[in-house]
């Protein structure tokens, strides 16, 4: 199959392609850095979002500490590619899964978070057997509604970890509800009740004779708030880098940065009706659980034409002509990377610029 | 990475993974064939669903006399696997790409659609300077809304196609907004009234002094109304192999085989709250733009976890405890394979089966 090589024309890649305007993508990843050096914290990016180890690297490069996946097969794609410290912020439960993970600990700096006695007696277990260790999170729910025990039974947990001689390293505490609020008073009022719920749970754990190094979470939406907390010694932003269409619909926070939209599909009107154009990416080229994506620097209105296409109203501007190209701005960026197999990075805007690099999406389908 | 092996328990199987109940599979690939054997009508089903080039041979054993697919890398990719015939049932205008589509025409039997004048203009062009031939389809909009001309413009498209020295193979007339209208009576006035619009594109065709050799369309939703229409020729429907959710919901046709659910998520319960349990598979294992997965066997309501959770509520059923396996039916198949790397193809049902095969999906991203 034909791929788009290194120095053609932004105009010879091929549609439907997802593309990183790489000059946008290096001003967010400063904007980031400098934000996490000047409120003295960490910053652990979510690589679930890019997949990508390279990208990984530039992050670490630019200050990193490292990053967090969501899933061990992430873990082990992006450790194959260079990543020497990644956090599994999320549960593992499968016996079979957390030897996987006693493995990966003793090639890389591993950390992973719990929610469940039986899910600490079993990594406790892989872990013996393995003889390795990694740093373990006891989750709480802020707010979200998912993984993670209530506040007061942190001590409990985190006592179960040191009772099995592993590292407890602090909390987990992700508040995902919280990132598309649209309003900055509204995100701030629910990471104020997140850091309320932090804070009783260092209580429980300091209660219970423990001390709680470290509270990681924060997302895109809300870092700003987590930052300002005092509690959060880590942020785990990762969508600030692509900065889909989702995340720009919030009201921005006070303070936070701003950053610029990165991540394109390119694609092409394929059929011209009198009244409608079509083009060659639908949801199998974008992900719409976040939304349909916006058409970029024209003003069209998309409706979804399925698996494979995508129809065009005219908005402001007129409806594009048959073979014309149309860059889309994709609703959600972590789902809609995970449909790619590879970044096509462009230097020189999208108009006329110029393919630096066509890097794989490392831990695409890295479902396990 | 860890991957399910021939003659694995299905318990063994990691999750999130994307499993084909084989036995089931069979019983509707049957059904199928012996509808379009019993109705004298070509079977052509479409492989955008399961993008495999071994179920396309399974397929065309049965009697199918080759797959559609909807994008030129899909069929260079399920070409490269063994298949050798397939029609493209989509448009394609830039001029590179069709370059590749007539060198693929001189490897393999293949078929496209058209609805532009630019377009057969440049497939003319790029048929010449390979030397290879193909089928041309002229598409006709029967109430999608997408691609495809007005009925009364066939007859000059099929003109300009014959002009050029092509081969006129007749009328792609695919309804998709019929598929999924609930009511057996909805989809049958849906289908009067496409069959009503061939019947003009045909008259418009005969009218130019050209023979319209095949209509070709139809779904898993409405494949008995063409069937028993007098018009269609050759019947696309793909998802009945695997028959997911969204189908399912369907009130049957008079007179249309039934089919089974074949195609599962396998997932697992990683925490385990007081009111709910969240299972390891979210939109990144199965697609939502037709809804969300239901879950199979117990009877359990099924809410957004994100992409990588689903979050299950109790229905009928009590809650599953933490590690239980939870199978779930895709909303929609297509797009769900299309995030998966492989099958697990499982005999013996889900419960107590073994793995009989890990399958490729040869086309899985295959989006240009």
């Amino acid at each position: 199959m034909m791929q788009p090589r290194v120095g053609d024309p932004v105009a010879a890649v091929p549609t439907p392609a997802l593309v990183i305007d790489l000059d946008a993508m290096e001003r967010n990843l400063a904007r980031m850095a400098a934000f996490a050096r000047e409120h003295r914290l960490k910053l652990r990016p979510h690589a679930k979002m890019h997949k990508s180890a390279r990208i990984a690297a530039l992050q670490v490069a630019a200050g990193a500490v490292g990053v967090c996946v969501q899933k061990l097969s992430e873990a082990e794609a992006l450790a194959a590619g260079g990543v020497a410290d990644i956090y599994i912020s999320n549960e593992i439960v499968d016996a079979a899964k957390l030897a996987r993970v006693a493995a990966l600990a003793g090639r890389i700096r591993l950390a992973i978070a719990v929610d469940s006695s039986l899910g600490i007696d079993r990594l406790a277990l892989a872990l013996k057997a393995a003889g390795t260790s990694l740093d373990v999170f006891v989750e709480i729910d802020v707010g979200q509604g998912r993984c993670g025990v209530a506040p007061t039974a942190a001590g409990a947990l985190a006592h179960q970890v040191v009772s099995h001689g592993l590292r407890f390293a602090g909390l987990q505490a992700y508040h995902g509800k919280a990132q598309h609020l649209r309003s900055a008073d509204e995100r701030a009022a629910a990471i104020r009740h997140a850091v309320a719920l932090v804070r009783a749970a260092q209580a429980s754990i300091t209660g219970a004779g423990i001390a709680c190094p470290l509270v990681t979470g924060a997302g895109s939406g809300s870092f700003a708030f987590e930052a300002a907390s005092g509690v959060y010694g880590e942020l785990q932003a990762g969508s600030y880098l692509f900065m889909d269409r989702d995340y720009a619909d919030n009201q921005p926070a006070p303070g936070a940065p701003v950053f610029e939209h990165a991540l394109f599909v390119k694609s092409q009107v394929v059929s011209r009706g009198a009244s409608h154009a079509v083009v060659d990416a639908g949801h199998k080229s974008h992900a719409i659980d976040s939304g349909l994506p916006r058409t970029w620097q024209r003003d069209l209105v998309f409706a979804n034409g399925g698996d494979e296409h995508g129809i065009l109203h005219p908005g402001r501007d007129a409806l594009p002509e048959l073979g014309d190209t149309v860059w889309l701005v994709p609703g959600h960026c972590d789902p809609t990377v995970n449909l790619h197999d590879r970044y096509v990075a462009v230097r020189g805007g999208l108009a006329g610029g110029v393919v630096e690099g066509v890097w794989p999406v490392d831990a695409r389908g890295c479902l396990v």
